[in-house]
């Protein structure tokens, strides 16, 4: 059984784009990542559909379990956060109108998801993807890794909590100190362990 | 010649529809309004997918020439702006992939087109719809009147500036102090003439 998860990290002048499948013993592969780009000199309606057709196109192609994509919030990075928003709430319906259920992870989940420290800088993050899907080098650009981290957390939490998809963690979007404090051990867990096969370990919810 | 505008006064828990058909002598008249609703306590992915399939479908069955979208912008309404983006998002999107032009006009813009204020309240927002068009009450709820108020101020500025269609206005979306001009000027006479015909008087620019 495995269970495949597509991870976008939402933007107009770019978009990542990674799916990574759960498959036996929890381990976890890449299966394609990319990064879906647009021009800040093109007009902005045309930008957006430029990418919702490139997230409808990874669906079809990929045929994902899951959506994971990041949750935005207005306050951060308020110049660019309308695009932001916008392409997430693409990604959050291209997902739903080919019956795939939607999970929003906030940036800190992820960061404290896949390295142990919610405000983990990018080249760390970068870094954890790398050694947790046993790649060769770093994915690039930071866009990419983040959508792989986005897949990575989803397909750790959706393990966790026990579901087959992952339908119920939008809803399970604010991390309680639980799973937080399950997120630490997990990383503490893979930082020992190798970085081809990783094990997610089960932990109670608070 | 008539041309068609569905203005869209985007949200997640109301999306108000208007569209205005801009006919001989430039008077302008009411097609349809409505409101698109969905509830805070549904699934986010699935509200946005409700809201995109009435935008589609409204694009649809009325085939708009053009379609006027507010502007939004991070720093109004935090609490509510991630939402009002995606959904503003899914209006261009939707209007794009059906081969018609958007146009982005901001609260600010449309308020001085119709009520020659750009601070003006809800209340005289709806006023001057219903004089404009010429109905026999204000349009409700406001969200409603706000997107017929698009549809006429991009009615106006299309005529304005020689445009069969608004496609240049996305880009045009910034007043300029000769536009803040034209607005004044049309609303003081409007307020004199009669409200069923609306006369749009052409401006120069810049």
């Amino acid at each position: 059984m495995s269970f495949r998860i597509l991870g976008v990290d939402p933007g107009l002048t770019r978009c990542g784009l990674g799916l990574v499948e759960a498959g036996r013993g929890r381990s976890l592969r890449l299966v394609d990542v990319g990064v879906a780009r647009t021009g800040a000199d093109e007009d902005p309606a045309h930008r957006l559909l430029h990418i919702a057709d490139e997230l409808e196109a990874w669906i079809r192609r990929l045929e994902p379990d899951a959506v994971a994509v990041e949750r935005v919030f207005a306050q951060h990075n308020v110049r660019t956060v309308t695009g932001t928003a916008q392409v997430a709430g693409l990604a959050m319906v291209a997902a739903t109108r080919a019956g795939v259920p939607v999970a929003l992870h906030t940036p800190s989940e992820v960061k404290a998801a896949v390295t142990g420290n919610g405000r983990a800088d990018k080249a760390q993050v970068q870094e954890m993807v790398r050694r947790i899907l046993g790649l060769e080098q770093r994915p690039q650009p930071a866009d990419a890794a983040d959508a792989l981290a986005l897949a990575i957390t989803h397909a750790w939490r959706a393990h966790a909590v026990g579901q087959v998809h992952g339908g119920d963690d939008a809803r399970a979007g604010r991390q309680t100190s639980a799973q937080q404090a399950w997120a630490r051990a997990e990383a503490a867990a893979r930082s020992g362990g190798r970085a081809q096969r990783v094990t997610a370990r089960p932990a109670g919810r608070g």
